[in-house]
């Protein structure tokens, strides 16, 4: 309770009032940083925050995902959200503080490209649940190797940011999921994981949804088989409203095989700073600093870790646990002075020039299709790579890109779409900063392209640098914004030399149908002075058409 | 150590990776959610969150602040930063946690207007000086109650999101501020705080560093009297660096007087969620449901109290700690239902259309000023109040502002300026919106309007939503940004007079000087057609000109 105070403080009396603040309380006051500041962005949130862990896991087991997120209206701003997973399941003792303690996962501590890596989302959407419903999350969990499901009702302490079980039974339940084709079994496996979550929501279509998110998901994602069903209340006047189940939606799968399997690599020396080399020698366990060296960073070899410890003036053989500040120091300023090979790119897996092609042209129909996937790069140690996919239409052609509307940005990282905060993204600066007038494209002055064509942006990161823990937008590192242009103007080129023909062949088109016209008169004139027959006319007629349509109209 | 993960994870591989992540490991991940991504914008952040802090205490206690920044380059990329006040101290066993413990503070867990609202700031700035630099934070501080001062270093056990003290000893130490005048003795105070963090640090001139936070927040708080001086190393070729210590910059006080002081206040229940409901009953002291519904909220009467038990269909005298799930969802029901008092408006200090005024006439030579300071409002129970400055110079009257740049916009948040993130900024989406051509001010599409003018945007808020931890930019409420928008418009009305009113001599003065021309012609004709002598031409020529003079050639 807030305690009145007067204006007269003393240090003693602001004494008192020192207190911790528990992780959990401190979002629950700003759930806009988890991306819960609205009723409608909450339920896009808490379904990308549960395809996303259901995608990692997935992925990290070998198994070609499957996914189904159901949105059942259960009062007038209130939904029950369930995404359900043929994942590896989740052990039983795990799922509390899985689902029901901020900061806790198995994504933080360690360099490896995955969707979720700060261990708050679901827990998160969780909170948000129990705060507008009072309800609690229900997890229900098989993993191959236990007989029997768990299902667990669990709620967030936040004053502690703990969980508090509520309920925990074992259960017959097999995920089920829509069949392949109508009247078909529906398809039934071994393992899974569902959790449901009811929150005040609201739900509409269109750019900032769960549809969108959806979609833009399977783009990204072209080996997931994804289904979508709404089940809305309808009210007739005067009546009770009633519940109508709608129809699954699904995405296919373009490829059938996952993407290649990832490393967690070990931190680069030259993205490790000062404070942080001291903390990791003084948790080494290697009993030298120059095995140290070798063993806890990458990219440094034996002769590399001793061209190091010699560079700073220390013995290779030194206790790496012992190294006093301003050997430390040393030794820092040795390795930044040291070439190092660049960190190891096997940790980065790219969707790849041709799926994006596919995704892109699975879901959004086009007359033009460009991908482009640059070379890693590093940022702060980081290894990165970008990828630009663009699809153009014919004025008219799709209805979803409008000619005279700002080119649509698709956002992805790490194969998560990425819907809101658009105007605070790297992805969006570097897509305003290139000269697309020189690509054929018109552009407002400091603004995004004008055209009836979508971007499809994607960054693949072991660490991606979020601007918010709703990680909605990327960070504008330097390094990055680079990256994004270089890979914008590769795809800005391709697009330029479709542009160009396409206006050439138009304007050939003009001249074309403008001397069309003037052939049955030109036919007519010669048939008066050759005094040819109707028979002869009619061929003249015939013949010019040919020649025309032969003729390639080019200047 | 990051640990080798290969692509068929089980569910019980995954669970033997899943762990706890403290606080501070996750921030020191994302140093820049906390505003320290670069070394340029860390300096500026470290030296805000020292003087938001310095300015609460000093407030809090009811002290006339006085605030002393020192930046002293150690190295290439390296400054020590110090922040010295004469504040009430803080008692030396709340060092630490203060210092090098995230979430830790006095002011989160009330609803009062302060800069501070967190408990991550100061503890952020040395938590970065240390991974940057591996050195500590040395806090000097001297109650009014305590014979010595104390000079303690900390560091953050990051790991544990613990203070690890390194030193703690007494001292003689009391603060020292140049003296008003040159020569004169320095000012020295019974009690204050001084905080050094040595970090690697950038320091640029410029609308994004130190210089111009200190000049904004001198606008904003002109009660304050504040030094600001920079030793900068100096590199002769071939020599070694020196340090040349540069003279104090003082920003003197435009008021004498604290702002008036500011009370905490209880919840209002229209804005408390279900959640936080039932947290609230939970952890009651009172004896009664009726009783609490009084203690713990504003604006709930006795009788008020009575009437939202009845309509919930409650006894007003259940034990609070006790009533069921169902039982408060119908509480929450009726809450909603019921008509209530807006929260009581006490708890905010505007820094008002006088003192708004004098900080811009000090800091911003101008030909036109006006001031706005709305009516408080609320967003989710939270009270809040905009308040806007304009200042108009005449081209070329302040090089600062350019008459073909947009105009500059001066955020501010309870009294501390924002200067990152201005395009994620509530402030800046209001600004945009208001059509500025209606108010004589040149607008492109969508974006600020143009012209030779700064605009101050200030909200006061018990909780201002910032869209990050490193309190940059507000968060889009649309309560706040109908406010933002009503307070400019009104601003705007007044800059329209003023130009409106310009325009209109402007273009007298140009028929004037038309006329001017011709007054010679006119007497010479008049001296042929009369006859005059030149002695009664030259007074004809007079007299047209003050005709003229005191013509007002309006139309």
């Amino acid at each position: 309770m807030a305690k009145k105070t007067g204006s007269m403080e003393t240090a003693e009396s602001m004494a008192k009032r020192q207190r911790e603040i528990s992780v959990s309380e401190f979002f629950l006051k700003n759930r806009h940083l988890l991306g819960f500041d609205s009723p409608r962005k909450a339920i896009m949130t808490a379904v990308k925050e549960a395809v996303d862990n259901s995608l990692d896991a997935c992925e990290e087991a070998g198994i070609l995902p499957e996914i189904a997120v159901e949105l059942k209206q259960t009062a007038d701003n209130r939904f029950l959200v369930t995404v359900q997973d043929n994942g590896p399941g989740i052990v039983r003792a795990q799922i509390p503080k899985v689902f029901a303690k901020l900061l806790y996962g198995s994504k933080f501590h360690r360099l490896r490209m995955s969707r979720g890596q700060q261990g708050i989302g679901i827990s998160a959407a969780g909170m948000y649940g129990q705060l507008t419903t009072g309800t609690a999350t229900v997890i229900l969990s098989k993993t191959k190797n236990s007989p029997k499901a768990h299902r667990i009702a669990v709620q967030i302490d936040t004053r502690a940011n703990k969980p508090a079980v509520l309920s925990d039974e074992e259960s017959d339940w097999r995920p089920e999921f829509p069949p392949e084709t109508e009247g078909q079994e529906p398809t039934t496996y071994a393992h899974g994981t569902q959790v449901g979550i009811e929150m005040t929501a609201q739900y509409v279509r269109g750019r900032l949804s769960v549809d969108e998110y959806l979609k833009q998901c399977a783009v990204a994602n072209p080996h997931l088989r994804l289904h979508f069903k709404t089940n809305l209340l309808k009210k007739e006047k005067g009546a009770e409203a009633t519940l109508e189940e709608g129809a699954w939606l699904t995405y296919a799968r373009a490829v059938k095989t996952l993407p290649p399997p990832v490393e967690a690599i070990q931190p680069h020396p030259h993205g490790v700073e000062l404070g942080i080399l001291m903390q990791m020698l003084k948790d080494s366990t290697a009993r030298t600093l120059k095995s140290a060296l070798e063993a806890d960073f990458s990219r440094v070899s034996s002769r590399v870790a001793l061209e190091i410890c010699e560079k700073a003036g220390l013995n290779p053989k030194a206790n790496p646990t012992r190294v006093a500040h301003q050997e430390i120091e040393a030794l820092y300023k040795a390795i930044q002075e040291t070439k190092l090979m660049r960190p190891p790119m096997d940790c980065l897996a790219p969707i790849g020039e041709e799926q994006i092609l596919a995704g892109l042209k699975k879901e959004f129909p086009a007359d033009f299709y460009a991908a482009v996937t640059r070379s890693p790069e590093v940022y702060r140690g980081n290894p990165f790579l970008v990828e630009v996919g663009v699809a153009y239409a014919k004025p008219g052609e799709n209805p979803e890109l409008g000619a005279d509307d700002p080119v649509r940005l698709m956002r992805c990282a790490n194969r998560a779409p990425l819907l809101y905060m658009g105007g605070a993204c790297a992805m969006t600066e570097a897509m305003e900063g290139v000269n697309w007038k020189a690509y054929g494209l018109q552009q407002p002055k400091g603004g995004l392209p004008v055209g009836p064509a979508v971007f499809f942006v994607h960054i693949a990161s072991v660490w991606v640098p979020f601007t918010s823990e709703s990680k909605e937008a990327i960070a504008h590192y330097p390094e990055i914004l680079k990256e994004l242009t270089f890979a914008m103007q590769e795809a800005g080129r391709q697009l330029a030399v479709y542009l160009s023909k396409r206006r050439r062949l138009a304007e050939a088109d003009r001249k074309r149908s403008y001397i069309e016209k003037y052939i049955p008169h030109l036919a007519l004139g010669l048939k008066d002075i050759l005094a040819l027959s109707d028979k002869q006319k009619t061929k003249v007629e015939d013949d010019l058409t040919r020649m025309l349509e032969r003729t390639h109209l080019d200047a």
